[in-house]
């Protein structure tokens, strides 16, 4: 995906790293830290000092000499490149399954200014229940609740099986971006971002992980043991 | 987090992009192509031809000149770099709620050589039950059990007050690593690796790229009404 701010282009990387510095800044906040260094950041995140100077500046985020950035504006001003605070981000899940469920009831969402308002199913058993107090409707609905209820993202958690049907319809209800949790890739106007997310990858990525870091371990080992050997 | 692969340093944005070639890799095999160009998958990924090669031959990956790369060879080859084939990958959930039960009834992380086998949770209601063909045991368990089934991933959907406990306690029992879905960051020995998952950092990834392309239009919108009114 090619993404711009303002007249540069952006690299989903560092999108990316923009979401986790908020985080971390979050969370340097409710430990009541004042300031941060880009040292500090640069050490949280696992990347460099020079990265992380790079980023805000690409954003125009400049801290002071000598004592760095202070926390709660930082935080701030990372929050507005977010779109924070517009108040617009109005989102629905389409297929009450377990995920949906999970994501509807997970509150991590909202402290960014993100709500759910409606959520959608096939089943007639769920169609007219609630999760928590968010509204479960039929597909069939989607389009004229999308539109009522100015909604700006929708989570796919659908079967793969009906991802490119679920696409089409949240498109041609004028959705403004889609999140695809189905393990199908999915095809809509390039106008229209989408953000699909395989948690299999993550299992994926851990057992890489895992085998570098044993590797590293067992030559470690044979290191030590080579050198008592020698001595 | 510092990843080694045999003597080279290899940063997290490269093993993330190797498992996204490698979910490419299953689906044009699923659609019975045989070959694939350096050109093609940095088309379907939005990176450059010259990222996919460099990223190959980090791993000693080669294609032929002219023909590209063969695509199940290529599929199997990057397997064996997951570590696929070893059989080795069993899981644990902790936090039987609705994430957990998501993931262990989700079949995707399967076909990847995942293994679900055992989910802990302290709700006396879920204690003894199954979800699919997984048992709940109660969490005292946790460490007899991931010893006896020889469990080497520990997967963390609780919630963030209990986090730091359940790290503890996964370490503990010789887990050999961890994917954590709990809103909280968890210290752990250096030897284990630990995945943090956030999925509200994806919300925020889709707002920013939403702002981005509804930025762009506006910009190509006035631009064609100025060409227009410059006639």
């Amino acid at each position: 995906m090619k993404t711009t701010y303002g007249k540069k282009y952006i690299s989903m990387a560092t999108v990316s790293r923009m979401a986790t510095y908020l985080q971390c800044l979050t969370y340097l906040e409710h430990q009541h830290t004042s300031t941060v260094s880009s040292h500090e950041l640069a050490a949280l995140l696992g990347v460099t000092p020079e990265q992380v100077r790079q980023d805000f500046s690409t954003f125009g985020l400049v801290g002071k000499r000598g004592s760095g950035y202070d926390v709660v504006r930082l935080k701030t001003e990372i929050e507005l490149i977010f779109g924070r605070g517009v108040d617009r981000w109005k989102c629905c899940i389409v297929g009450a399954g377990s995920l949906g469920t999970a994501l509807v009831s997970s509150h991590m969402v909202q402290k960014w200014g993100f709500k759910y308002a409606a959520a959608f199913d096939t089943d007639p058993r769920k169609i007219g229940t609630h999760i928590g107090r968010i509204p479960v409707y039929a597909v069939e609905d989607l389009k004229d609740v999308i539109r009522r209820e100015h909604i700006a993202i929708g989570v796919m958690t659908v079967p793969a099986s009906s991802a490119r049907k679920v696409a089409d319809l949240l498109c041609e209800a004028g959705i403004r971006g889609i999140l695809n949790f189905a393990p199908r890739v999915i095809k809509v106007p390039a106008s229209i971002p989408v953000l699909s997310v395989d948690l299999s990858q993550e299992f994926l990525k851990l057992a890489f992980y895992i085998q570098s870091a044993e590797q590293r371990a067992r030559e470690q080992q044979a290191q030590i043991e080579a050198t008592s050997h020698g001595e």
